[in-house]
């Protein structure tokens, strides 16, 4: 399938199916998209000594974010880049570890910590290099595609400031939520101040529309979400009305109704939720975004299509095509494809 | 507090509470209460070279169970045991690595692996030592409360089996879902199958109640949940009239409804789960288990307190109290005390 050029994609498609317009057929995107899922990014990635370094060359980065729209015919581009800048640009550095993840030497845990970290406007400021991407990506994609940018929630960020990396029960992130709320209540705004100027400012630079990742809202009891994660992600979305804005709180499948009544205009779904239930939790009025298990696309061509044009058909209009995670690094590209591809055929009537 | 004795515990409540019959409060115990919280335990697990070899000592195993109900005052003992005795026993031998967790030297790849591995009674016979310890047990409790017995759920084990341990996105195992699914469904039933005869050993050596573990039930998409965990769980349930069960697939919100269908007694809770959410997809004739957050026994006794108070409120009847996951091993132990005590000083009017 390699030689075959993949359908053009739709410039006005995504903007259209965000503002919650009717459109011939489902957007098409994939979280991860620019990644090792490509020849050309793995060749790319093999010029940098490490992560980091790759991810700060604004030339790079722009590159990696325009293989998949040349390579898959996507109907969006994100810049590719990493939650973890804000927590480096408040002065919490991290290390990403090969096929490990990423590791903070240095944690959060306590008022000292806090105080001492860098926030707002002159943190977001560090992120010269994520601008200066957007920039040249926006100057390359001449409109082929809108682009979109991106910035962790806070409450995820907040978890890994305190975690030092990914863990089983993030249960020291979730403890200080216990013991010390005022101190995490200081922390999330910091964070929230530093995410609302980052984006604000990855807007001026190019990014049409917003998503936020709360990659591990799912790891909170619905009161807990409530009260240390909806109301920063309402102040973001307030924040920011320049854009269209797409919440994805993996796992908050209890939170879909606070969800639905931020000012955002889409919200991305995973893989375990039943559209008809996002539809009826989230309200009529968004736009949904996913949600298709990424393991489906190790399946065989026909029964990613199928599955496929059945997630449409539950989602019906006021849809974006996407997975319900980010695509994992070993799919196969020919099952990508077909992902892509079944969408674009796809027509409503 | 550790001079103060917990208050008796009621022998037969638990029981009539998992029978679904009145009871003037809820019962309360703790996933894994047999543990690394109890100073004694951890003097208890000095004693042995390394964690199998404790498992595998029926006294050391028996003498775990009970120190929960000494020392907190629980209406249940678990026996202590691991839910990977199963893929051991059918031939896939497993390390446990010091607080990282166990580890398959050899996984599940195709048919062949499939067809060597032992199932049924053959496999169950080969862990005489979980029976002992039960028999043990039982008569050192001497009726002061009763013992529960348990399992991993299929799907949970088959994951461990292909992943070789813990997993950030079980997708070798939720690969084969999609790519060999017979190959999927003849390793779930020799799981299945041993799984029947193992836990028909466990309530003939002694187990008064059983308790399934779906551990990994949140990572599959609703129809596969459908397809390739809820039929075993089924048929397990099916065969073992003979004791009351507790089906807990952690994560498995959306599977709710088709749980509460299984001919099973109990349904476990994970801490996302609304009481009232749970008690409308389960229905009217199930108790249900659960579901504090284990993070909250971090939070100062006053917090602990009102937060179990409050889920016992949401709860109301047919319900027994615990967490929902596992307690966390550094968990400390005056607030489990808090948590137990709490619930057994509630009185329903």
């Amino acid at each position: 399938m390699a030689e075959i050029l993949p359908p053009p994609a739709h410039p006005a498609l995504f903007l259209r199916a965000a503002a919650g317009l009717e459109t011939e057929r489902p957007p098409v995107w994939l979280m991860r998209q620019a990644g090792r899922i490509l020849p050309q990014y793995r060749a790319l990635r093999a010029g940098f000594p490490d992560f980091k370094t790759f991810v700060k060359t604004p030339e790079a980065a722009a590159e990696a974010t325009l293989q998949p729209v040349d390579e898959l015919g996507v109907d969006a581009a994100i810049i590719f880049s990493d939650i973890l800048v804000i927590p480096e640009a408040m002065g919490l550095d991290y290390e990403m570890i090969e096929s490990k993840g990423p590791r903070f030497p240095k944690v959060i845990e306590n008022q000292a910590d806090v105080t001492s970290l860098a926030a707002g406007a002159e943190a977001a400021a560090r992120l010269e290099y994520v601008y200066e991407a957007l920039r040249i990506t926006r100057r390359e994609l001449a409109g082929r595609v809108p682009l979109i940018g991106f910035a962790g929630a806070p409450w995820t960020i907040f978890a890994y400031m305190l975690e030092g990396g990914g863990s089983k029960t993030f249960s020291k992130a979730r403890r200080m939520l216990y013991t010390q709320p005022a101190l995490a209540h200081n922390l999330l705004q910091k964070i929230t101040d530093t995410t609302i100027a980052y984006l604000r400012q990855q807007v001026a630079s190019g990014a049409d529309l917003l998503q936020l990742f709360d990659s591990w809202a799912g790891e909170l009891p619905p009161a807990q979400y409530r009260t240390f994660a909806v109301p920063y992600l309402r102040q973001i979305c307030e924040a920011l009305p320049e854009a269209p804005k797409t919440v994805f709180a993996k796992g908050a499948w209890f939170a879909l109704e606070d969800i639905g009544e931020l000012p955002c205009e889409v919200v991305g779904l995973d893989w375990n939720t039943p559209p008809a239930f996002a539809r009826a939790r989230a309200g009529e009025a968004k736009v949904l975004q996913g949600n298709l298990d990424p393991c489906c696309l190790y399946a065989p061509p026909a029964l990613i299509e199928a599955e496929t044009r059945e997630m449409i058909r539950q989602f019906g209009r006021r849809h974006i095509a996407n997975l319900g995670h980010g695509v994992y690094p070993d799919t196969p590209l020919d099952g990508v494809r077909v992902f892509v591809e079944t969408v674009k055929s796809f027509q409503w009537t």
